[in-house]
């Protein structure tokens, strides 16, 4: 038993355009942000908080594709999603569209909190953010060098040679053994405006219960198409199988190269799947077991 | 085997405030697009295409939440929202946040059919139908006279005493065994603007895979958090029961009067279950079944 975390800053075919100096910041900040879940969670810290906070950190990291450093739409713009969901309850939080909500899981918690909706997109998100006094910022605030380039590329180029699409997320079991889920992005570079994947989709790219939390990345309309949170988690319940069993079975079950997923179980197991090249992915449990990796090499 | 189709038209505390010629409506019209239904299976058309075609029908009858006759939000407006899925492809497509967009399914089937994406929002949403020629009518144009009253009525009541929240859908299994399913919606009456139901989620109010279509209504939130479509599919795959069972399982394990559900095995069978007062609902297969209700007892 004890308490749990992984955090992912996305997968995909990431480790050819990866240079040196991305790859140090990418190693610190997994790190960085791991340690301090493990501060959080050492404190006794609800699940469903320190999911939301580790989320937080990843969007406010420009290495990562979700707040600050998020990949535009076909129209030059960011449109940001997240979701957050609390096994120990099952309630859930979920918004898109938004443009100018600093830290989109924290819009994603209000509605979990404030209101009896899951779902909120577009202005009304925005409306939302703005009546709770959330932080915003001008859509160009997230907009990073690095991303812009991605743009020109992708607008440039064959559209699928170019597919920038990862997500950040966290899962949590606490020391009382509720866990929680919380996923945010910027969507896929040059997406249509308006385009929804699937991490603020309850149940495809997030889902917590009261057995266990995971959050998919990799390309979105996948998950969706395979109801990927929701199938791993149907899965543990109705399945003889171990985390690590249902999960790969849930990939296996997808197109070669779709992604990863992260996924805690109230037991305290913690596991770490992906089938593209690679996975930013961090964790760590109170049996000292901790980690950070890219590819498939693990660090500590 | 051979084909079958059911269909609904929302579920809920329907009974009290159904006026006797509000019911004569209903019925009239469920026996009336059952039978088109009977009808285009009969000529071998395909599941895809006889689902989105039966949701136009329900879209376009006053007697429902869905296009003409659409809920209003809170702000006096309508956003209505849709998804279809495709068993035998696993391709879907979802729009949300509509307000121009006559028929919601037709524009979720040319998101399935033209893009990379499944799931589009807004005016992003709208732009789509907007470059694809859809029909396109003034918000005002859903608006009914039983509407506007319901909204008064919310507006100057305990928001709890009067949820307006059905749906229409349909699931239909065609000759050659291949099964799709479509949902469409005004959502709540008093919605908060950017509000998202479970109807244009793939996996919460909609799914359709190689063996099963479903497609839900009733109290939107519960369906999401219960990931309610995909786990009906999940159980249908993993579990040795019937579908009558497994759709059974998943509505007990939402709290009561949720909502209801229509579902559709490729071997034809057919359930309409629902744990509210009662579900607007009818049915046929090719073994000569046809039926329409509203309450417990069938008529045909």
């Amino acid at each position: 038993m004890g308490w749990s975390l992984a955090i992912h800053g996305g997968a995909g075919s990431i480790l050819d355009s990866l240079t040196e100096s991305h790859r140090i910041a990418v190693e610190e900040s997994l790190q960085r942000i791991v340690k301090s879940g493990i501060v959080m969670l050492g404190d006794g810290q609800a699940a469903l908080h320190v999911a939301e906070e580790l989320v937080v950190q990843l969007e406010e990291c420009e290495c990562f594709n979700a707040g600050h450093g998020a990949v535009l739409s076909a129209a030059g713009k960011h449109e940001l999603e997240a979701a957050i969901m609390d096994g120990a309850t099952g309630r859930a939080g979920a918004a898109c569209g938004l443009r100018t909500v600093r830290n989109p899981v924290r819009l994603a918690r209000q509605i979990l909190e404030r209101t009896m909706h899951v779902f909120v997109g577009g202005e009304g998100a925005e409306d939302l953010a703005r009546a709770w006094d959330l932080d915003r910022v001008p859509n160009e605030w997230f907009t990073t060098k690095r991303r812009m380039n991605q743009l020109t590329e992708f607008l440039a180029a064959d559209p699928h040679d170019h597919m920038h699409h990862a997500t950040v997320g966290a899962v949590v079991c606490d020391s009382k053994g509720d866990v929680a889920a919380a996923t945010s992005t910027g969507g896929m570079t040059g997406k249509i405006p308006g385009r929804i994947g699937d991490a603020p989709l309850i149940g495809a790219g997030t889902w917590a219960d009261s057995r266990m939390a995971v959050s998919c990345t990799g390309l979105g309309e996948r998950f969706i198409r395979a109801g990927a949170a929701r199938m791993l988690a149907a899965r543990v319940e109705l399945m003889n199988e171990t985390l690590a069993e249902s999960a790969d079975a849930v990939l296996a079950s997808m197109p070669p190269e779709s992604g990863g997923l992260i996924a805690v179980h109230s037991d305290g197991d913690v596991v770490l799947p992906y089938t593209s090249e690679g996975m930013y992915r961090g964790w760590a449990s109170e049996d000292g077991a901790f980690g950070f990796a890219i590819g498939e090499e693990a660090r500590d």
